[in-house]
C-alpha cells in the first residue's frame, strides 16, 4: 500500500509553565509526490527530548523556536520507501532531524545514513545518537577521568544513563541520582553505577554525602536546583561541574543556586555543554561509543510509547520522570 | 620612645548581617620582651578587606574564621623596630598577615621583606600586594587576552581598578561598572577604561548593553547578583567568568543568577578564584605588575583613613562603596 498521508503534531500556542495537549494538534497530511533527487522516509521511531520545551518558548535561545502551526522537529530514524535519487536505495536506514510526523519527503543532505546492524534502529536517538553524544561531549568538556568520583542527577535519563555507564568504563566511581526506588535499582544493577540514591527519599545533600562521604570531583548536571546546590556542597576543592540541563527549571524560571559563592571558596570550574558544538567529532563519537555498544559493554535502556498520537503524552512524561533511559515514540 | 604597648582591633561577637561597631573591641595590649630570634614590627598601614567578612562567621570556610576575644589578622606592612634577629635589620620593611594591631612580635618566617624604594609603602597591599595579585591571577585563570572585551564589576574597587587597567595593557577593551558618577569618572580618566557606568543610575542589563553593544567575551565578577544576571545575558556564546568576588551577598546569603540556564545556551565556562592558589607565581606577578608600576603605566590607587580607632569604619565602609581603589587605614 503506497504511503500517501502521514500524520503529524503542531504546535498550536507557546505554554506557559508545563505545556498540554491543548498547546498541540495532530494533523494529517498530503505526501507530495517525489521530485529528481528527493526520497521518501517512513520513521519508524522518533525521540523526545527535555529540550524541546525551550523551543516552544519565543525569543532568542540557542535553537531557533518552533513555528506556530508547523510541525515540530527532532531526531527520528526511518527507511528510505521510495527513492528518485541514486545514491539513496529504498530500504536504507537513515536518521535526521524530522521527526513529530510519520512520513516525509527530503533530500539526501537532510538524511544521515546508518547501518541496520545496529537493533534496535532507536539506539541511533539514545546511545548511539545525540544524547549518548551528549554524555560522551560532557564527560570530555570536563575532562572525566580514571579516580575521579562522579555523580550524576537524572541519572536514569536519557543522557545521564549513557553518562554514567561512559564514566564507569573510564575508571571513575559513579554516583548517580533519580526519581523512584527502581530507577534507582536500574541504576545499580543495569548501568553499574557505584552508588545511587532516590532524590524524593530525603533531603539531597544528606543522601549525596552518604553516598560519597569523602565528596565528589566532577558533577554532570542535568537537573539543577537543589541538586545543583547539594553537589556544589559536596564538591572538593578545585572540583569541576559540567551543567548539561536543568529539567527543575525548564518549565518555570528557577534562581541560581542559593550556595553560589562556593565557587570562590572552592575555585571551582563550571562549564555548559550543548552537544552542537561536538558534532565535528561524530566519527570520534562513533567509534568509541559503537565499539563499547559492540562489545556489549554500553547499553542502550529506553522507554518506548506506541503511536504519533501518544507522543505529546511521551513528551510530557520527561518531566514526570515516566521513562528509564531513553524517552522513544515508535511510529511503526 | 620605646614601643611599649600596641592597639589592636578584637572580634568580640560574631555578626549577623552587616557588621556593626559593637561586634569588635579596641584593646590595648603589652609588648613583651623580645627573645633571641624575634623582631619587634610597627604597622605602617593596614588592609581591609571584603572577604575579612566571611572569616567573621564561624564554620568551615575557605580560610579559617577569625576567633573570638582575639585581634583580627589581615593584610599589613610595617618596618623592624628592634631586633633580635641578625637577618632582620632595624628599619627593614615587612609585609605581614598581622594586621588590625599596630606592632607585634614575629620571625621571620611570619615576615616578607620588601623595598622601600616602592612609595607609598601601602602600594604592598593593592596594585603590588594581594588585591594586585588577585586581579593579575584572575585574568590568568580566564585566560584574558588581546582582543577581548572584558566587563569588570566592582570596577573602582581594590582588585577590580587593578584588572582593569591589566587588561587594558594587554589589549582588551575594558568596560567598568562602579557604584558613583565620580567613580565611574575615575575608572575612565585615571584607569583607562573604555567605558564605564554608575550601576545605581538605571537597570545594568541596559546599561552595559550601552557600553557594550556587541556582547562581552569576559566578565571578571567582584560584586554577584544583579550585576552577574547582566553579564550572564551579555556573554557571548563561549563566554568566560572568573568569580573572584560577590560582594552584594556577603552580608547576607543571595541566590544565584536566575538567568542560570544561560550557562548551557551559551556553553560558559566559569571559575572560581582564590588568589592563594596563585601564591607559588608570587615572582612572576612581581616582575609583571612591579614592572608596569615603575614604568608608570599601572597606578596604585587607594584610600586612605588615619588610626586604628577608625579601622572598622574603614571596613563597614567596603560594602558601602566608600572606597575608591585599595582601602588602606594609615597605622602611623
Amino acid at each position: 500500500m503506497p504511503l500517501t498521508t502521514s500524520r503529524e503534531i503542531r504546535l498550536i500556542s507557546r505554554p506557559s509553565g508545563l505545556p498540554t495537549q491543548a498547546n498541540f494538534s495532530l494533523e494529517t497530511v498530503e505526501i507530495k509526490p517525489l521530485e529528481a533527487g528527493e526520497v521518501l522516509v517512513r520513521n519508524q521511531f522518533m525521540s523526545v527530548d527535555p529540550y524541546m520545551r525551550g523551543r516552544m518558548n519565543d525569543g532568542p535561545s540557542y535553537v531557533a523556536p518552533f513555528v506556530l502551526n508547523k510541525p515540530l522537529d527532532g531526531g527520528s530514524v526511518g527507511e528510505v520507501m521510495e527513492s528518485r535519487d541514486p545514491a539513496l536505495a529504498v530500504g536504507t536506514i537513515v536518521v535526521s532531524s524530522r521527526g513529530w510526523r510519520e512520513a516525509f519527503v527530503a533530500t539526501s543532505h537532510e538524511l544521515h545514513p546508518v547501518s541496520q546492524e545496529i537493533q534496535p534502529l532507536s539506539a541511533y536517538l539514545g546511545a548511539l545518537g545525540m544524547t549518548g553524544m551528549t554524555a560522551w561531549a560532557g564527560l570530555n568538556r570536563i575532562e572525566a577521568k580514571s579516580g575521579d568520583t562522579i555523580f550524576v542527577s537524572g541519572a536514569a535519563g536519557a543522557v545521564g544513563n549513557v553518562a554514567g555507564q561512559l564514566a564507569r568504563l573510564r575508571g571513575c566511581r559513579v554516583i548517580g541520582s533519580a526519581g523512584s526506588a527502581a530507577k534507582v535499582r536500574f541504576l545499580l544493577s543495569e548501568c553499574g553505577f557505584d552508588a545511587a540514591f532516590d532524590y524524593r527519599e530525603g533531603p539531597i545533600q544528606s543522601q549525596l554525602s552518604r553516598a560519597a562521604p569523602d565528596g565528589i570531583d566532577v558533577y554532570f548536571d542535568n537537573v539543577g536546583g537543589e541538586t545543583l546546590e547539594a553537589a556544589l556542597s559536596a564538591l572538593h576543592v578545585h572540583g569541576r561541574v559540567v551543567v548539561c540541563g536543568g529539567i527543575s527549571g525548564y518549565n518555570e524560571a528557577r534562581p541560581g543556586p542559593s550556595n553560589w559563592l562556593l565557587v570562590i571558596g572552592k575555585r571551582l570550574t563550571i562549564k555548559g555543554l550543548l552537544v552542537s558544538d561536538s558534532l565535528s567529532q561524530q566519527a570520534e563519537f562513533e567509534s568509541e561509543i559503537g565499539g563499547y555498544f559492540r562489545a556489549g559493554t554500553l547499553k542502550n535502556h529506553e522507554t518506548v510509547v506506541q503511536g504519533i498520537e501518544n507522543s505529546i503524552e511521551a513528551f510530557l512524561g520527561l518531566f514526570r520522570g515516566d521513562n528509564v533511559g531513553k524517552m522513544i515514540v515508535d511510529l511503526r
